[in-house]
């Protein structure tokens, strides 16, 4: 097998990411050894009868995998692609941007071959013959109208969500969007945000470049520590405390309706808002009810509610929608057209359709019956790892399992002995606020992005990892 | 005449807003009076064999163009439409949500008829049959790679701007965003950002709501008063100067190579940025050479350009791209994750489709043949209002024009004339910092959006306001 070997499928990925596919095999493989110079472009183009764009793409994915090196003026070189500890994690940086022989625990998106491109490509086109340049014009700050309606519809009848109407509902390039305005419209330098302890790092980003500081608050087995809620509200006066109550990110855990109910209370007691990010409340293995703080908030004045499709849909199409409280409509209407004017009419328009004619609810359902699978093949395997000492929560939904490990184990350690095999998790310090010791005991382990023969490998590693550490531990 | 004697038009518009114009011309024409109550949404689908959401959704546009009201539990009643004087303007809400029989002299976006939908639709048809799913999963950050380099060599090729490379382009949604972006990269709370005077009121939106203050400097003939710069400069030390080199907005002025090169001497003396704005180069109707400050920063240091394509391409495409010096690269990259985590995959890959194919260019040149028909319309017509003491400089390229009245002539009051009249156009106090008397004499005039008649039509109006209102002046 050699480069020029390669038989490209037109059926399969776009030619350079197969290109890019083979040569990643051959230096896995060994046959492309290390300091090995590649051919150039040129001459590749012209062996497998290709445009040299094709092979310029294919050298940059393996550059940016770091399988080979670019060296100026001299070629691309294979790499030596043992793994490098990271400076700085982040989530995000951990789920997108792993080296593609690696088992994906880290991601929690799903393998673009389930979205549903064929049946979106459907609406697009519906969208463009229906709408023709009206579908590039500018659309409305605050959102396409018959798709602020269509979610309405869905919201009130799924959630219960009632107290909105379309005024209320914004549209938003995604949750991470949402998250932005959220910082425009409510925090200044030195202003206070709680939220949950372990929590989301892309949104406590958000918050600090807003100039803020956060203050987390511990999470208990059906939600926040009230307690000590109330303690640092009292302490910190926080402008908002930022929330997921719904297979929380990381732990897992949901909120139970009391415990909802006793937040909403607080919050109107202290007059600050809260905003509850929700992107997996559809995935509840157990279809038991989907109750979200949102939905108890019945005069829409505290509670800021933000939706993400892309767990379930897309992260590509880039939408997402919030409720917004009466008071705040205006500014964050005004803040969402200072931000980027609008989000995309084509991309709104086709969502809408897509809502409309059931798909959105059809696929839903497929993609839940995907989940459910590999979630319990996952737990089947974790409880292999109870006699390690393992702990962890069944969610009965969402796209993770979050585990303790035993004591004295570090998970950052795990996290890098994994990493050394094969298998990419996210390491507990990644979700906390401070560098504590003690926070170094979880691991998030994703499903979302993985297969079950990847599942079954990734778990296999783990249990050798943690095998293999515990004993000398113990020894020490 | 009467609602049911629509005949709806297959080739024509979206069925809602055919039917929203229809009834738009009843209330216009006479027709339906004020007061008069719509049919039910029920009824009046039913008779015309359509969906109730047609119907609902035509209503809801005669609403937010404040043709009917809604009156909760009886219905859709026809209101008086005489115009409101606003309380506060922005170019923004001028161009984009006037009445549908009004003139449209405010907005700098060209009618939804002539965008490339047909070919644009054939772009993103062959990228989601080629990439399927890819072409919804998350995408780099800064960008899809092959977009980036298609953009890369146009720039090279046409701009003569060669110091960068792929990394140091970053794709965004639209230009608004890159301002936002900018705002978030380089200002604190207190920071001084000089701009030109008068300038984009979009832009200074962004850079107060980062607790910026904001210095105006005045345009010469051949762009920004170098002499007040540098005093500005000295005293305010801003962090970047924010400047449209071509076409400025609102002036029309582009900026002589040798003034170009004075700024960049003094923004490199001061080390300060340049956050270089533009959106219409490429409409130089006299094939003159595009220069930019940016092709000038041969060591990319310290200019920050920012380009749209949304005047010349569609603006909902929500599509634009920065070219970022190499020493803010990884901030704005980790910035541009905060706040919406990539632009849409699916956009950027038809983008960079649109671009490989040459469809760009071709556009390119239709557009300018259309816009520069416009400008030479509207510039004969304007040649007549000279008599009446109107002043404006002759850019030969963009999308507007910049007028000066008489003495003792306001804007505003022209403007409110104007509009009672059925023409929208901007009175300068809008592109202005300070509410001040002495720059009230201006009015920006857009050909983008308007067909030759309403040309015509529009400039009548205005002649005829001018000439109503110049006697009484003179009498006081």
């Amino acid at each position: 097998m050699s480069i020029v070997t390669i038989q490209f499928n037109n059926d399969k990925q776009p030619k350079y990411l197969q290109l890019f596919e083979h040569i990643k095999k051959l230096i896995s493989g060994g046959q492309l050894n290390p300091g090995e110079r590649l051919p150039t472009v040129r001459n590749l183009s012209r062996s497998l009868n290709v445009n040299n764009i094709t092979v310029v793409n294919a050298y940059k994915q393996l550059e940016i995998h770091k399988y080979v090196t670019a060296k100026k003026g001299s070629g691309y070189f294979v790499s030596n692609i043992k793994m490098q500890k990271e400076d700085t994690l982040s989530s995000g940086d951990l789920g997108m941007s792993i080296a593609p022989d690696t088992i994906n625990f880290a991601s929690a998106t799903p393998h673009p071959s389930i979205f549903p491109a064929e049946s979106f490509k459907e609406c697009i086109i519906e969208v463009l013959e229906r709408d023709r340049g009206f579908a590039f014009g500018y659309q409305e700050s605050n959102g396409f109208i018959p798709l602020r309606n269509s979610i309405l519809e869905y919201l009130a009848r799924k959630y219960n969500i009632r107290a909105a109407n379309e005024e209320n509902v914004l549209i938003v390039s995604g949750a991470q969007q949402g998250i932005d305005l959220v910082g425009k419209a409510l925090l200044n330098p030195g202003d206070y945000v709680v939220t949950e302890n372990p929590t989301y790092d892309g949104a406590v980003a958000v918050f600090k470049s807003r100039g803020a500081r956060v203050v987390g608050v511990n999470m208990e087995e059906d939600g926040i520590d009230l307690i000590d809620l109330e303690k640092k509200i009292r302490i910190c006066k926080p402008r908002l405390i930022y929330l997921m109550t719904c297979y929380q990110n990381p732990t897992t855990v949901s909120y139970s309706r009391q415990k909802l109910n006793q937040v909403l209370q607080l919050i109107r007691k202290y007059n600050i808002y809260a905003v509850e990010d929700d992107s997996m409340s559809e995935l509840n293995f157990d279809n038991g009810e989907l109750t979200t703080l949102k939905c108890l908030d019945k005069e829409n004045t505290c509670v800021i509610y933000l939706k993400s499709f892309s767990k379930i849909l897309m992260p590509g199409l880039r939408a997402g929608c919030m409720i917004i409280p009466d008071v705040l409509v205006k500014d964050f209407t005004k803040i969402k057209h200072n931000t980027d004017l609008s989000s995309s009419g084509l991309i709104q328009r086709a969502l809408d359709l897509y809502f409309r004619t059931g798909k959105w609810e059809e696929h839903l359902q497929y993609m839940k019956e995907i989940y459910r699978g590999k979630y319990e093949f996952m737990l089947a395997q974790l409880e292999r790892l109870e006699k390690l000492g393992v702990k962890y929560h069944r969610p009965n939904g969402g796209l993770y399992f979050w585990i303790s490990l035993p004591k004295k184990l570090s998970a950052q350690d795990i996290y890098n002995e994994c990493r050394a095999n094969g298998l990419v998790l996210i390491p507990s310090g990644v979700f906390y606020e401070l560098d504590n010791k003690s926070k170094d005991r979880s691991l998030r382990l994703s499903f979302a992005s993985s297969n079950i023969e990847e599942i079954r490998c990734g778990m296999a590693i783990l249990e050798k990892c943690l095998d293999d550490t515990i004993p000398a531990v113990d020894i020490m």
